[in-house]
């Protein structure tokens, strides 16, 4: 392992970290929240000392960099950023105690959106800024931003990163230079913020609500900034935001792919075309089975689309309590969070393709039995997929169930949750949602459950994100010997 | 497809069927229970004839019988010989409804237990008997009892009906001729049932009551006489049936081992080493766990390792209402259920084996990142596990976690159950539990269901007992064609 350049890249991922978190300094100075300003202030120079003396103060020793490397750094980095992140939430006493800060902000770097704060309102606009600005951070990704703003290594170590961050099985390099790649992502991540702030403000949000509801869109993360999410706003706010929610659960890759006019390939993409037929039919079931619960048609499949996007797309914004709503809508939404977005999208969840290959590779496990001697390969976009990713899938579903039943058997331990909120809290943090059902549900928040659950949650959290491996191998004693 | 073959295998089964419905009639006629005794006549006539016209009306073609064939034959007999096995109740008018008929003789035949019966008691002590005797046929298993008492079949095709029907991932057969393994599975069988009937007797059961126990024991299945289960006989035949669902639990095989004095083969056993670890895990934590609520720690371990045998095993038995435990001791049981016992024991669940496969499969899987060039195998009682076997229970797993989110998606549209009673339902009828949490807990019943969701629940009971591809590949249109 390569501990020094390990650190270097943390120390600094922490000065970048430390830098963002000025415009909230700035929002803090400008209206006067005397304790904010101090944490602000504390906060960024204990992050940028920490970035200083990792970055500076280790001479890195370039190569000798592997795929494991790639992921230890990964999943560290994020450890370290949120352990940063949370200061600010917890010096200034927005956020009462150190584990509920942790998991307000692992919960936003991780585009979760699950929040222990029963009163969001009360929460000074510095803080609130930087609660829903570390769901824009962590939606692309806290190394692909660095590795977008070039970090000094080699392409070797800049792909183990991006592959170690990067959702989905398999990573797709939109360009052949990685730093590239990365900065590309970046602008069209930038491009649709700026559309979508300037769409909401044009809808009558004010400017902080515009921001903040677009950091939770854009990152899938949803923190609002209202305590009954995005029921405050109207009905054209929540339409835009629908849109937007579909369209950032959509692999970045297409965006680029329209931008040089490859339309073709968009159009031909299968995951796409399953993601739409996925949200397609689940908002036509939900819109029927709730018809009655709303005075018309049209608002039936309003909230029926809402509710469908912020899921699949695991943002988690609510414009009505649909814990509320009958069981098989409820039933829907619950496989929703499990299914999630597409890979390379900034949204959570095993990812459209990865169910679309378990699927597949479902029928063709059944077409060898009828047909024993044939070779059933399993095929995408017209092409046979490699044996070794749809055996990667696999593996991840099958650990992934293990890290669900084994997180809700640590959860139930907490004498608050009965079996639906063990069930649904360990799923919608696993894929990154937000909102459970019944005692966590939209209505309802994480902050009841004890700190032990809170902190089974974080890491669930992290494990969704991160996509397993990175948090994992942490776990692994042979990793940290020498 | 061999269709005549198939036909005459299924006409000799329904025929052996006819003639287990004896001795139950002859109970009726005993009891004098007037419509009891013409519903057995005409379901023994009825069962009898079709039985007769498919073995001796059609000449059966020998040869050209492969793997599918097996998994035909052996789909359709457990539905055929579920929906003749079913007459009885519905014509007696026991249960109200054919529906209602149907569900509880799947139930029976697949060794679940669930019952939508409200007032057991109320009912003719031959429909009693017959109820439970489904578990006794459907346990060890309808195809394997033709196999022992020798269908004109070569071997080859009993090579495939003994794969179609048999649990777990891999076939061991005892002794080279399938004839003769069938034949000593069955003597094991009915030397355990005997044991058993005699040990109740001695503690005071009556004759009918110890009887149905012991089906409902050695099966795994679950069904009792009485209202509330096992909790209206004493500690000790509690105790008594403790210890018989643990070692029905157990594979077969086993106890030939331990017959022909292989000793060192039995303890050297993973699956059953980690069978017992995780009863012995389990009944600990459950019984710290539920301690306050019971007046000694002798009465909590009693209970506690009654309701872990009970649910391990797939039995489905309750001494008490657990769904009224500590949500802990609720999730360890849940858990429990998807486990299941032993492959090649009467019980169903995904099998320890196959759990035991997924966890170092995982493993596997995370140790070949930190060393991508290294082969990581997987082991099991210190041999490496054939690749394909590893591979099918990885495509077990996700074909099942396939089926189980269809089939809540289904129930849940049923307006009488929640969350709660969807997720279970679900399980405890795939994985041939029983009793399910909640609104389908031990101390309910699944008669207010619909009748949709109970022919969704009846499929799941049949897809669980045969291991799903046997009534999956029913469903592939191209089996049907010439």
């Amino acid at each position: 392992m390569n501990y020094r350049l390990i650190l270097n890249i943390i120390g600094r991922i922490l000065c970048v970290e430390a830098a963002f978190m000025a415009p909230a300094l700035a929002i803090a100075f400008c209206c006067g929240e005397g304790r904010a300003v101090t944490a602000f202030a504390v906060s960024m120079l204990l992050t940028a000392a920490v970035g200083a003396l990792f970055t500076a103060g280790l001479r890195p020793r370039y190569g000798g960099f592997f795929a494991r490397d790639g992921f230890v750094t990964v999943g560290l980095a994020w450890i370290v950023v949120s352990l940063c992140g949370c200061l600010p939430l917890w010096l200034s006493g927005a956020v009462a105690g150190f584990v509920n800060s942790l998991f307000e902000t692992i919960s936003g770097f991780t585009t979760t959106g699950s929040t222990i704060l029963t009163d969001i309102e009360s929460l000074p606009r510095s803080v609130l800024y930087w609660r829903s600005f570390t769901h824009w951070l962590g939606g692309m990704g806290v190394l692909v931003f660095l590795l977008a703003i070039g970090p000094r290594t080699g392409q070797g170590e800049r792909m183990y990163m991006l592959r170690a961050e990067s959702p989905g099985p398999s990573v797709g390099k939109l360009v052949p230079r990685i730093q590239k790649s990365a900065s590309i992502l970046y602008k069209i991540y930038i491009a649709i913020t700026v559309l979508q702030i300037a769409l909401l403000l044009l809808c009558g949000l004010p400017a902080l609500d515009a921001v903040t509801v677009t950091f939770g869109t854009v990152g899938t993360g949803g923190f609002a900034i209202t305590n009954n999410s995005l029921a405050a706003y109207g009905t054209a706010a929540q339409a835009v935001t629908t849109v937007f929610m579909i369209a950032c659960g959509v692999n970045f890759s297409l965006f680029y792919l329209l931008l040089i006019r490859d339309f073709g390939t968009v159009f031909r993409n299968e995951e796409l075309r399953a993601y739409l037929g996925v949200i397609a039919c689940s908002v036509a079931a939900i819109a029927v089975n709730i018809r009655p619960l709303f005075g018309s048609v049209r608002e039936a499949i309003h909230h029926a689309a809402f509710q469908v996007a912020s899921i699949i797309s695991t943002t988690g914004f609510a414009t009505v309590d649909f814990d509320g709503w009958p069981e098989f809508s409820r039933m829907i939404l619950f496989l929703l969070m499990f299914i999630g977005a597409m890979a390379g999208s900034t949204g959570g969840g095993l990812k459209i393709v990865r169910v679309s290959l378990i699927i597949k590779a479902a029928r063709s496990s059944i077409a060898s039995i009828l047909h024993p001697n044939s070779v059933n390969l399993v095929h995408m976009d017209g092409e046979v997929v490699d044996e070794e990713i749809v055996t990667g899938v696999k593996e991840y579903l099958l650990i992934y169930v293990l890290i669900w039943a084994g997180s809700m058997l640590l959860v139930s331990l907490d004498p608050f949750v009965d079996f639906e909120a063990a069930v649904t809290g360990v799923v919608t943090c696993l894929n990154n949602v937000g909102p459970g059902l019944g005692l966590l549900g939209p209505s309802c928040n994480f902050s009841a459950l004890t700190a032990f659950s809170k902190l089974v949650l974080s890491a669930d959290m992290l494990l969704g994100r991160l996509e397993l491996f990175p948090i994992l191998i942490l776990a692994v004693p042979s990793v940290w010997k020498k």
